[in-house]
C-alpha cells in the first residue's frame, strides 16, 4: 500500500474517496465514469494460446488516464463472435483480469484499478458458465432462498474469474408478452420481482451494503468483504416492460400514481445493490437516463440507495431523441445521477463539456466519487489482483450444476394433467418429437454463451433416454420452430417414429438461440431475423401463436390416438388453447437452462414433482392484452364479444402430482404488524412443494383500488398427509397506496386472500 | 312573469340565480340536481292516441318539489322499447314537452321549468329523427363547417320538438379499435376532435356562451337566444378511449404529461359548451366523477368553462368502486363539480347526506346554481313552453336530409382503387351482395331509433338500383355479419347471382344494430349478445377480423374473376389486408347514416368523388395495438418479428378519383403567429375535395417529443387543373408541451410538415 490517505484501509471509504478525488485531474475523473469498451475487443488470443492486450484497449486506457470499468471481457456469444477458439477458458480468466488490471494500474497516476463487469442474467454469459433457467422460469419457482443460493454460486464463479460486477436483470416486469425480453423478467408482479431482487443482492453481495449504516462511513476492514462477495447491477431501472405495443425500449405512458404504486416497492428492493442500470425507455415522456426525480430524489434521497447507476448500452447516445449535442446529453445524464457509461460516445465528451461549461464539474465529481466509492467497497485498492482459483473453480461449478438442476426443476410449471403424468417408469417405447426436443441451445434463452460439445447430451430427448433407462426412446424433429418451408417430410418422419410408441412427448415452443451468422446492433440486440429465433432482446412478436408448423405437427400426431404430453420450451407465453385441448398433459419450461433437459425428464418420470406456479397471467392470445392481474377494479365490461377477457390461466396457477388443501386462515393485527396464518395440507399421494400466495385488496381512499396485489409468498414441501401452518407478517408499510391527492397513505383496511380463503380487516389509527 | 327578482329578465342571470337560490329549500335544490328518470317511462300513449303522464313521473316530481332535468322523453330504441306504436311522433313532441313542463311548473313553488334532454350522437335518437353518419365517419370528412351546419340542423329539429339539451359525443378518442364505442369518436386525434367539438358547439348553441364575458353577468335580453339555439352536452370528459384492453369504461393508466398534452387542447375546446358529461373511466386511478382537479381546477378555473357537468348514466352509483355509502359518493362528486345526475340513486340521497352532515350544503348550492344558471341562459323562465312547429319541422327535416347526404358523401373513404371506380354508368349487370348490402339498420350505428317502413329503400342495394338506372342490379345476402351457421347456401346463392354480372359489389363489415329482443344494462348498454351485432357500446372485440363467413364469401366470388368492389360498413377498423388483396377497389363507410346508401351509390357511379381521409391510424390487426400516430418518437424497435409495427394505412390516408400535388410550402413567423401556406393543385381529371393536414413536430425540451401532431387542417375543392393556396395561422399557444419538470412551456421550435413538404423553424424569445 502507498502512503496517501486514500490508500489507508483504516480510513472510512468516504475519507478515502475525498482524498483521492482532490488529487485527480478532470481527465482522470472522466476516465472513471466511462465504460466505453467492448471487453472482447481488449484482448487477442494468439494461435499459441498467448493472450495479448489490444491497441484498442491500450489507447482507451491512455485516453482515460486509467479505466473506470470494463464490460464483457469474457462475454462469449454470436454478437461478440467469441467462441471456444477465440475466447478465454474459465480457468484462465483470472490471468487476463490481472493482465488488464496491471496495465490499467500502471497507466493510472493514482493506481486506480478498473471494475470488471460481466453479464449474468441467468448465469455468466462466458465460456463454461453455468446457465440457469431464465428469470421467467426462476420466477415460476417463487423460491427466493433458492435464487439466493444460485446467486451466491454465480458470484463464486465470477469471483474466481476475477469479476467485480455482475449485470443481472431483476427489475423488468413481464406485462406485455409480445416483448422479446419477457424471458428476462421474474414475472409480472412487482413484489415477486422485489423479493427476487433482494435474494439476488443477498446472494451476490451478502451484506456489503446494509440498511444500518452508510458504507461510505465504514472502513474496508469493518466491511470485511469475503472473496466470493461481488457487486450486482440490477437491470433495468425502470418500467421497461410497460412499453406501448410490447416494442423493445418503446415509450411508456403510465401515470405518476401507477408508477409509484407498482414500482416504488420494487425500487425499494434495490436499496442495498451496488448498482442499478438505467432503462432504455422513458416514463411519461422523460427518458430514464435523464430522470433525476427517479435516481436522485426517489432512489437516493428517499430510499437511501447508495450504489452507482450505470447507463444501458449506448442509451446515452440515444438521448439524441432529446438533445442535439452529446455534451448537453452528458450533463443531463450526470445531473440525473447516471454515474457510469456503457459503450456510448456521450460520456467520452465530458472533458470537452466541462471545459466549454456545458457540464457542471460538480455533477461529474459526484458520479466519479460514487464509482470510486464502489471500487473501495469492493476492495479493489487493497486487492486489485485475483488469485489462481486452482481447483476451487471446478468445485464451484460442480456445486452450481447441482443447484442449477434444482432451480430448473422448480421452474417447471404443469398446466394440464389428466393423470398421464408421471409416466410409467416401465413405458416400453417413448417417442420424443418437436423442434425443441433435441437442442441444447433451445433450452438456454437469450444472453447465453456457446456450449461445449460434451454438453449436447443435456437435451430433453437425451435426458429422457437417460432417465427412462428401461424404455426405448426415439426422437424425430417433427418441424422447425418457425420455418414453414418443407416441413411435411419432417412431420411425416415424426409420425412414423410415433406409430408404435406407447406415449408421445411433443416438445414445442419458441427459441432465443442466436447464431454466429446473425447481425447485431451496437447494443448487442439482434438485428437480423433468424428464421427459427422468435424471442429475446429485440425480438418482439405481434401474435402469440406457436410458430411454423408446430400446431400441425401436434394435430397430426394426435390422430394416432396415443397418450400425448406436450412440453413447451418458451420465453414468453404462447397461445396454447389448442395445445391444451390436444394434449393429455402440458408442462412448461421457461428456457430452463442447461439442466432443463434433466429436470424435464425427471419430472416426466416422477422423480421431480412439478412445483412451478405462473408468475404471469397467462393470456389466451395477444388480442386480449393487457391481462396482468393487478389492474384497478373498475366496473368495466370484462369480456369481449368474441372471447373472454380473462386470461387462460390466472397468475399463481400451476399443478402438482399431489393436491393441497387450505384451511384455518387467521388474521391478527398487533401494533404495526398484521400476522396471517393458514394451514396447508398435502391431501394427495406424492410429496410436493406448494407456493402459498398471500394477496391483499386494499380498502379506502378516493382511487379505485386494484383487484388484488401479491404481498407475500412462501414455498413449503409437504409429505402426503402432512400439513403445515404458514405464517406471514405484513408490516404497516405494505398497505400504502397513492391517493387522489397524490399522498402516499395507508389504506383504511384490506381483504386478505389466500387461495379461496379470505378475511377483511379494518385498521385502527 | 312574476314579481320576484329572479323572474326579472332585466337582471343578470347571476343576480337571478342568487335571488332564486336564497328562496329555495334543501329539498328543492336537491330536486334541481337530479335527472333520475328514464324519459320514456314518464308518459303513456293510450290506444286512442291520448298521451298521459305516468305516476312514476308525478311521484318523482313531487319528491323533487320540481324537476331538474328529464332525459330521453323521446328516446326510441330497443332499450327503451319505444317504437312507432308506443312513441311520440316528431310533430307531436312539442305537446308532450308542454304537458310535462306544465306539470313540473305547477309542482314547483318557484315555477322552475325542467331541462328536456335528448341523445343526439349522430342526429336525434327519436322517431323520425335524421340519422347522420357516426362521428367516426364525420371525422373522416375533416369538414368542420359541414359539421357545424349539420349540428345547427339537429338543433333546429330538437328545438322544434321542445328539447333544451342535446347529448353529443365529441370528446372520446378512438385509440383502441377493440373498444365498441370507437364509432362514436371523431377519430384518434385530439385536435380534430377539438375542432369538431367547437363546430358542434357553434352549430347547436351559436354564441350562447362566448369567450368575452361570463354569461352569468349578462341578461337574457342581451343574450337574445334564438329559438333554434339549444344547449349541447359534450360526451365524455375525458380519456375514455384510453381504457386498458379497449374494455368499455375500463381503467386508464396514462400519466399526467400524456394527459395534459393530449387532452388539454380538447378540454379547451369545450369552453363554451353548456354542458359536458363526465366519463365512466378513471384516469390513473381517479374516477372522473370525483375528479375535482379535472372539472373544478382545469376546466372551470383554468379554461374558464361556464357550463354544467352532467354525470354519465348510473356512473355515480358505480362510485361504489370507491365509497361504501352513496352519501359519501354524492359529496365527493359534488365537490368535484358534478352538477346533475343521470338515472343514479346516489344524488337522490343528497338531502339525507346534508342532514347527516356527510354532504356540505355549499357544494350542493354550487351545483344547483349552475343548473339554474343554464335554465336561465336557455330562456326557460321566460319561455317554458314550446310552440307548435307546424310546417317548420317538415322544412327542417327536408333541409337536414339534404345536409345529411353531403355529410355521408364526405365521410366515405376510399382505400384502394385500381381504376375500376367510378364504375361505368352503363354497366349492364351489377351484383350487390353481402350482409350489409340491403339493411338500413346496418348503416346507422349505435344510438339509433327505429326507422319507418318507407325508409327501407335507402339501403345500399336499393340506392345502387336507383342511381344505376340503366343497369340490371341484383342482390343476394351472401352471408350474415357474424353468424357462421348454415351460411353455405347463402354464399352459393350469391355466387349464382354474380355469375353473369359485369361487376360485383360486396358489402361487408360490422353492425351496431340493436334488436328489440335484446337485453340491456341500467345504462342502456346492450348486455345480451346479438349474433350479428359486433359494435357499439359494450360490444368490444378482441379480434379485428371480419366476422362470420365474410372473407369466405369474398374469396368465393373472387374466383369468378369479375371486377370486384368491396364496400365496408363498419364502426371500427377491421383487418382488411386480405380484402384489399382480393378487391379492385375498397370503399369504407363508417356507419354512414340514413343517407349512406345514396352516398355510396353516388360515389360508385362517380357523382360523388370520395374525399374522406382516415381519422385513425388503420391497424393491420389488434395484435399490433396501439398504433395511433402521435406516440413519442422513442428509439425503439418498430417492427415485430412476425409483422410490421406500422399500421396498414396512415392517419390522413384516403384516395380520390383525382390526384393532388403539393408545392411551395412557406413558413413565416411574425410576433406570436406562424403563418404557413402551401399550394395544392388538382392534377387529375375529376373535380375533387382535398383535406390539407398540417403536422408539427416539436423541438426542444427534456422529454421525447412526439413523431408529429396535427395542428390544423382545411378542406378545399378544386376543379381539374385548378390550384389554391391554403394558409394556416398557428398561434403561439399551439406549440406548448409539458416538459420534464411538469412546466407547460413553448417548444424551442418545430418542424412543419404538409404531405411530403417540410420546414424547420426555431422560435425566438
Amino acid at each position: 500500500m502507498g502512503n496517501f490517505p486514500y490508500q489507508n484501509p483504516k480510513l472510512t471509504i468516504r475519507e478515502r474517496v475525498t482524498d483521492l478525488m482532490a488529487r485527480m485531474s478532470l481527465e482522470e475523473k472522466v476516465g472513471q465514469v466511462n465504460q466505453h469498451l467492448y471487453g472482447w475487443e481488449c484482448y487477442e488470443k494468439k494461435k499459441d494460446g498467448q493472450v495479448i492486450l489490444t491497441d484498442t484497449f491500450k489507447e482507451h486506457v491512455k485516453w482515460g488516464k486509467g479505466l473506470g470499468a470494463l464490460y464483457g471481457l469474457f462475454r462469449a456469444d454470436p454478437w461478440s463472435k467469441v467462441g471456444f477458439e477465440t475466447g478465454i477458458a474459465p480457468e484462465d480468466s483470472w490471468k487476463l483480469v490481472n493482465q488488464v488490471q496491471e496495465y490499467v494500474i500502471n497507466q493510472s497516476r493514482w493506481k486506480i484499478p478498473a471494475l470488471i463487469v460481466e453479464e449474468c442474467p441467468h448465469g455468466h454469459q462466458g465460456l463454461g458458465g453455468i446457465s440457469y433457467p431464465t428469470n421467467l422460469g426462476r420466477g415460476n419457482s417463487f423460491n427466493t432462498k433458492l435464487t439466493e443460493q444460485s446467486s451466491r454460486l454465480m458470484a463464486k464463479e465470477l469471483a474466481a474469474k476475477g469479476v467485480h460486477l455482475a449485470l443481472v436483470s431483476t427489475l423488468d416486469l413481464a406485462k406485455d408478452p409480445r416483448w422479446g425480453r419477457t424471458e428476462e423478467c421474474f414475472g409480472e408482479d412487482p413484489i415477486l420481482a422485489a423479493r427476487m431482487s433482494e435474494a439476488v443482492i443477498a446472494g451476490f453481495q451478502g451484506h456489503l451494503i446494509s440498511d444500518e449504516e452508510a458504507y461510505l462511513d465504514k472502513t474496508v476492514i469493518e466491511i470485511n468483504k469475503q472473496p466470493e462477495q461481488i457487486g450486482v447491477v440490477l437491470k433495468h431501472c425502470i418500467a421497461q416492460g410497460e412499453a406501448l405495443g410490447g416494442h423493445n425500449s418503446g415509450t411508456v405512458t403510465i401515470g405518476g400514481r401507477e408508477f409509484k404504486d407498482v414500482y416504488f416497492p420494487l425500487l425499494e428492493s434495490t436499496r442495498n445493490a451496488i448498482g442499478v442500470m438505467a432503462a432504455y425507455n422513458d416514463v411519461d415522456g422523460v427518458p430514464c437516463h435523464i430522470n433525476g426525480q427517479l435516481f436522485q430524489k426517489t432512489l437516493r434521497e428517499q430510499i437511501g440507495y447508495q450504489g452507482i447507476v450505470m447507463a444501458d448500452g449506448i442509451a446515452l447516445d440515444r438521448l439524441e431523441d432529446v438533445f442535439d449535442e452529446k455534451t448537453v446529453s452528458a450533463n443531463a445524464a450526470l445531473e440525473a445521477g447516471i454515474d457510469l457509461s456503457l459503450w456510448d460516445e456521450t460520456y467520452l465528451q465530458i472533458t470537452e463539456g466541462v471545459t466549454e461549461k456545458k457540464i457542471k464539474e460538480s455533477v461529474l465529481n459526484a458520479a466519479c466519487a460514487r464509482v470510486l466509492g464502489i471500487k473501495f467497497l469492493l476492495g479493489l485498492f487493497e486487492k486489485p489482483f485475483v488469485e489462481d482459483p486452482q481447483e476451487r473453480l471446478t468445485q464451484i461449478l460442480a456445486e452450481s450444476k447441482a443447484n442449477n438442476l434444482r432451480a430448473a426443476e422448480e421452474s417447471l410449471t404443469m398446466l394440464k394433467n389428466n393423470g398421464l403424468l408421471p409416466l410409467d417408469r416401465k413405458t416400453e417405447k417413448i417417442a420424443v418429437i418437436g423442434p425443441n426436443a433435441n437442442s441444447l441451445y433451445a433450452l438456454l434463452g437469450d444472453y447465453s454463451a456457446p456450449q461445449s460439445a460434451n454438453m449436447t447430451n443435456l437435451t430433453i430427448y437425451q435426458q429422457i433416454q437417460n432417465v427412462f433407462s428401461e424404455s426405448e426412446v426415439v426422437f424425430s424433429e417433427g418441424c422447425e420452430v418457425r420455418n414453414t418451408k418443407n416441413q411435411n417430410p419432417k412431420i411425416e418422419a415424426a409420425v412414423k417414429e410415433c406409430q408404435d410408441a406407447d406415449v408421445i412427448i411433443c416438445v414445442l415452443g419458441g427459441s432465443s438461440a442466436r447464431n454466429f451468422d446473425m447481425e447485431f446492433l451496437k447494443n448487442g440486440a439482434v438485428s437480423s431475423k433468424g428464421i427459427n429465433m422468435d424471442s429475446g432482446e429485440n425480438v418482439d412478436v405481434a401474435s402469440l401463436s406457436l410458430g411454423g408448423q408446430q400446431l400441425t405437427l401436434l394435430k397430426t400426431v394426435k390422430k394416432l390416438r396415443k397418450p400425448l404430453v406436450t412440453v413447451l420450451i418458451q420465453g414468453r407465453p404462447y397461445d396454447i388453447q389448442e395445445v391444451q385441448q390436444l394434449s393429455d398433459a402440458v408442462l412448461i419450461g421457461w428456457f430452463p437452462g442447461q439442466a432443463g433437459g434433466t429436470a424435464i425428464a425427471r419430472t416426466l418420470i416422477g422423480d421431480n414433482n412439478p412445483s412451478g406456479r405462473l408468475n404471469i397471467s397467462y393470456p389466451l392470445n395477444s388480442q386480449q392484452l393487457p391481462v396482468y392481474y393487478y389492474q384497478r377494479a373498475a366496473s368495466k365490461k370484462d369480456d369481449y364479444y368474441d372471447q373472454k377477457g380473462a386470461p387462460l390461466h390466472e397468475f399463481g396457477s400451476g399443478l402438482s402430482y399431489t393436491q393441497f388443501s387450505y384451511e384455518r386462515l387467521h388474521v391478527h393485527k398487533e401494533s404495526d404488524t398484521i400476522t396471517i396464518s393458514v394451514t396447508v395440507k398435502n391431501v394427495g399421494e406424492f410429496t410436493g412443494k406448494e407456493t402459498v400466495l398471500l394477496f391483499v385488496r386494499l380498502l379506502g381512499g378516493r382511487v379505485i383500488q386494484r383487484h388484488k396485489q401479491l404481498k407475500a409468498f412462501d414455498k413449503i414441501e409437504l409429505l402426503p398427509d402432512e400439513s403445515a401452518e404458514v405464517t406471514f407478517a405484513l408490516s404497516d408499510d405494505q398497505f400504502y397506496f397513492t391517493d387522489m391527492d397524490q399522498s402516499y397513505k395507508r389504506a383504511d383496511g384490506c381483504r386478505i386472500m389466500v387461495k379461496d380463503l379470505s378475511e377483511e380487516i379494518i385498521f385502527g389509527n
